[in-house]
């Protein structure tokens, strides 16, 4: 599968896009779905903005600096308009601010002030944990779960807002945004979409799809720096109307001048709340100038391909049935020495990775990770293998497989060390 | 003075301190109350966390490193804790995380938890704004507002909450913690301290105060870097009780068991939300470990001896009276050659800062900077000069005092390129 791998590699458009990472030797990393690694240029613009301009421009920074630069205090919206494009949003209908579950608490309460006549958010169980939790600790609104399959059903016109993950952090599968938006609008409800997983790695279309509102991270797709800021969207139409809890300075129509009455800023500098981290946001806008520039089609194409090819070595390996029994019922186990595909099949389905049910996976994830190959595990039985495409090349993909393949069959996993949960899985 | 500047320098036990901070040529920096300057650990630091924990780790990172190092989860309580004592806390009542705005808002909902039969909120007309602003985004809350005179009169058993902050952030006029905190007490409201204007300047007991909650800011005196993470406290007498609305993954007991239903982890880590922004946790650390290794007793003698001297200077040049008109009515303009200092006229009633009131405070103030002299300008007619006792000089007290007089003297302020107000002031 090497030599394959490799005309791959050769063929590859984007390819050289990977000399712009600093990448560890010895490392096939399969984890940028959860961090992405550090591109070069963040690497020289933190060092820059650390030593000239917060070492040497101080204050000034905030504003433009005589020389360029600075000029901090633009920063969230700057970095929201070059997010906007990967995701089908204007450049002024997005802003990166704060984390993803505090812009979640913003849009929640954002959708009760568009809905004010209705309480009931509805999401699916599953989901990720943290958009569940937001929901949870707004007091003034009533949880509705329902399964996939039930979603539809359970748009009703009590539900103010529909709050789904766009590809699942788990399994992977993605959520028809059109014909999903559709539903709920149809019903009266707003939709905020979760775009973890999606910005910079699938297609979204968020005005194609006419959607309401999305929130998305920083730190996976688009290789902004660990723990870098997130990204909230308001669709226009909403602009005029909009009220958002977290009505910090930053989001004030006049934040200089001090007053004491709260007026909020024009359009998505609203959702500001207190003082940019300015930090976390140079990195953040270094990593996404350089998606935008790779360019979000042929980032998805070859994500589609990594991932295809990778299955392909799997099976030649002989550790991979295809079509896997998908999924395998929560609790029945696969055979120890094979793999059980939870993600779809179908690769325009899924987001950019892929996910195995393995009754052993974190001992399965740490044995990969001690022979260098980089993905993770999540509670209680996926290894989870992300295809960022940006960096990582085809005999990533052959090699990972065969690595993948060996730890199966020597049962290698098994050994002790092994078998002791870390702090973050 | 210059003379009585150096013997003074001379005599200072942590004068030394001042080479542990990169310090542009030519700069004397009085907004430290602002933005605290870069330490060259910091600058240090973060290039190995970028280069080695982000760049070569990954997210191994997120747990402690073979060879040391990474441990990102545990960053909020460990820079709490360093906090503590700078603020009279215990190690586990602090932790770092989001902004002021964003804390204010856990903890406004902290309140409401912890009295739910109440839902004033009491603060003062020109607090700092976002304190303001973030109480008027709670729809539970109703905002009161009285004047400091009339502050204990306003507390009433309709307050759930007296949010005060405790050094002003414009005259710098302190409050007396312990006697308002058993003022809120004697009616069962709860306080909340911004400490904004005072962690790393000012003394603060908080447990000696018996305060209940407590906000503030990273990236001031405590030197964190340019929108660095702010910090919060819950007195452990409340650790069993409070619940706070920002329910994220991240304050979930059991975070990466990835659990559909939110259960509110141990003490203070339930403050946490979203992903802690790595980067800027570093440089909030590096910076507390500097204020921590200088110790707050030295540092708040200092800086009483560093405005007073300041003061001593200006009368000495001509420009200031004392005692001075304090503070002129509002709207009443001093003389323009002389300054009219609003803040307390005792060191020990006042935060690190000097406020003067001055028709031209903005062209003041940029005139200043054009001198290198930089403080900053709060509107409308406030010139504020920070104090900050761990890198500044006496040397930087006097030669401030003589640039401001001669300012004054030539009317240099009056020039048209220091009359343009820029985005940030």
């Amino acid at each position: 599968m090497l030599e394959r791998a490799r005309e791959l590699d050769a063929a590859d458009s984007i390819a050289h896009f990977r000399e712009r990472f600093d990448l560890p030797e010895g490392v096939i990393y399969l984890d940028g779905n959860s961090l992405g690694p550090l591109p070069k240029a963040s690497r020289e613009r933190l060092h820059w903005v650390i030593d000239a301009e917060w070492g040497e421009g101080l204050i000034r920074s905030w504003n433009e600096l005589p020389g360029g630069g600075g000029d901090w205090i633009a920063m969230p919206q700057r970095v929201g308009a070059k997010i906007a494009p990967l995701i089908g949003a204007q450049p002024h209908e997005v802003i990166a601010c704060d984390s993803v579950s505090v812009n979640l608490a913003k849009l929640i309460g954002a959708a009760l002030s568009l809905n004010p006549d209705r309480n009931v958010v509805l999401s699916e169980p599953g989901n990720f944990p943290t958009d569940l939790y937001m929901i949870q600790g707004d007091t003034r609104v009533e949880q509705r779960l329902a399964p996939r399959d039930a979603m539809v059903d359970a748009l009703d016109e009590d539900v103010a807002l529909l709050l789904l993950t766009h590809v699942h952090y788990k399994t992977g599968e993605m959520f028809d945004m059109e014909a999903l938006t559709r539903a709920a609008h149809d019903v009266g409800a707003i939709v905020l979409w979760d775009l973890s997983h999606s910005g910079g790695a699938v297609p979204v279309d968020l005005n194609g799809a006419q959607a309401d509102l999305a929130v998305g991270c920083g730190y996976k797709y688009l290789n902004g720096g660990p723990g870098a800021p997130a990204y909230a969207f308001v669709a226009e139409r909403h602009h005029g109307d909009f009220a958002q809890p977290l009505t910090g300075w930053m989001g004030h129509a006049k934040p200089f001048a001090f007053s004491d009455e709260y007026e909020p800023a024009p359009g998505v500098t609203r959702l500001l709340a207190g003082t940019p981290p300015v930090l976390a946001m140079v990195a953040l806008e270094s990593g996404v100038e350089l998606i935008a520039e790779i360019g979000i089609e042929p980032l998805v194409a070859k994500s589609r391909a990594l991932s295809e090819f990778f299955l392909e070595c799997c099976v030649a390996h002989g550790v991979l049935q295809l079509p896997s029994p998908n999924p395998l019922p929560q609790g029945e186990r696969a055979f120890a020495d094979e793999l059980d595909l939870v993600s779809p099949r179908d690769p325009a389905g899924r987001g950019s990775q892929l996910s195995f049910r393995h009754e052993n996976a974190y001992a399965l994830s740490q044995a990969l990770i001690a022979r260098g190959v980089i993905g993770d595990f999540r509670d209680p039985d996926i290894l989870r293998l992300g295809f960022a495409p940006a960096y990582l090349r085809f005999e990533d993909s052959a090699e990972a497989a065969r690595h993948l393949a060996e730890v199966l069959e020597t049962g290698e996993w098994q050994r002790d060390e092994f078998a002791t949960r870390a702090a973050v899985t």
